[in-house]
Formats: C-alpha cells, sequence, structure tokens
C-alpha cells in the first residue's frame, strides 16, 4: 500500500533522516532551537490523523509514543508536545517536540514563533546516533 | 484508577461538557472562532500523551480519532488539527480543531493567535447537540 509513498519536498528540505520505523519514516526537524521530530507514515494518500487505516493506527501510536519517551529520555526535557497539523504541508505528519522552560517559545506552541536555527556542523547527527541508540532499548 | 480525576480548573472555567466517552470527557471550547473540542482522559495524574496506560491508550486513540471525524462531518471542515501540547496546563488534554481556510487564524494554529470569543446565548449547545446526534452513527 505504501509504494506511492513519496515525502513531501518541504518536509525533506527541512529535516535530516533519523530512521524508518515499520509505519513511519522518523525525521529530525534542522531547529537547533527545540529537539524536533516529525514522523510521517510511509502511506500515500493521508492527511488528516484521522485518516490512518486501521491496520496502521495502533503500530502508529505506539511509534508517536516510542519517540515521545526516547526523546524526553535523552534531552531530559520536561513536556513533550505533540501535534498533526498540516495546514500548510498536506501530507500527514506528527510532530514530536521536546520542550523546556527555558526554550525559545515556552509557554507557547514552536510553530511559526522564531525562525529555524540549523544545527551546528555534526551537532544534529549526534543526536539522531543518541536517539537511534536509546530506541533499541524502548 | 479514575477515583481521583478532577478537570483542571482552566478547563472547566474554558469550555461546556459535551459527553463523558469510555476514556476521556469531551469539551467544547467556548471559542466561536474554531469549532474546537477538548479530550481529558479521566484519570487522575496524566501530563505527557505517552503516560496514557496501556489500557485506555488504543480506546483513547478512538475516540480522538471518532471526535474528528464526527467535528469534521458536522462542520464540513477542510482539515483537522490534532494536538496535545500541555505547556500551561499541565492536566493531559487533546485538542480537537476544525479548521477553514477563512477562519481567523488560518495557516496558523489556533492557540494564542486570537483572543476567544465566547458563543451566543445557545449556540455552544446547538452544536454540542449536533455532536452528539452524530455521534450515534459512529
Amino acid at each position: 500500500v505504501d509504494e506511492t509513498f513519496v515525502l513531501h519536498e518541504k518536509l525533506d528540505a527541512d529535516t535530516m533522516l533519523v530512521a524508518d520505523w515499520p509505519v513511519a519514516r522518523v525525521l529530525l526537524m534542522n531547529d537547533a532551537n527545540y529537539p524536533w521530530l516529525i514522523l510521517v507514515p510511509r502511506r500515500a494518500g493521508l492527511r488528516d490523523y484521522h485518516d490512518v487505516a486501521s491496520e496502521d493506527e495502533v503500530a502508529l501510536l505506539g511509534e508517536v509514543n516510542k519517540a515521545s519517551r526516547i526523546l524526553k529520555k535523552i534531552t531530559g526535557a520536561g513536556k513533550m508536545n505533540i501535534g498533526a497539523l498540516g495546514n500548510m504541508v498536506p501530507q500527514l505528519h506528527i510532530h514530536v517536540i521536546a520542550r523546556f522552560e527555558t526554550d525559545a517559545a515556552w509557554p507557547d506552541p514552536v510553530w511559526g514563533k522564531h525562525a529555524a536555527v540549523a544545527y551546528e556542523a555534526g551537532a544534529g547527527e549526534v543526536l539522531i546516533e543518541k536517539f537511534n541508540t536509546a530506541a533499541k532499548e524502548f
């Protein structure tokens, strides 16, 4: 069913690849303001969160929760934000964002608040490696 | 397990009761800018979305998706926004918001964008009645 899945060009441009999990492609937003993952179900034609096929929805929920727990653990974040908005990029994607009371947007949502600050050379890769290592224990 | 559940006073003040579903209390935000539901799992001590107990998480996901489908259907919205943020109100609550390209905040997220506009007398109740009637078919 995922033969025609192609990652939206905006998501592709703004992120780095973390991993392909059974349902979702896990991406890291290239924004050093916040540890910020995006999970994109590798299925064509999804727009709203409730569009996810019944055979995928429990697995996808598990992947969202797993990503959230791992990111919270490796960053020590006080709060996780989860969101499926998609007003600008129509391809279904789920935000998993680690929040701190000291971060640039706190306590507001991160979207549209501050321009992205690209990771310094190698810093995104370090976070990805840490995430994928921790994922083995979840 | 839900004996000590008490709805957070801020959520109580900002919303109208729609229904109690098996896991979540369904609330309507008293903001005529957007058809906007909030689902609050009736369990004490939850903060992050990944805190939901494994015996509740599939049912809660079903309730979120059901609320989203119903609200989309009865409002004719073009897009649904789902979010679990909780930076200001620590009690876990899930936003289910019907979005239109003509709404006050489009295409931005609704949070922190415009002050709430209370429903005119009876208008919130009409939407709640419509929602609960449609819910019987879902």
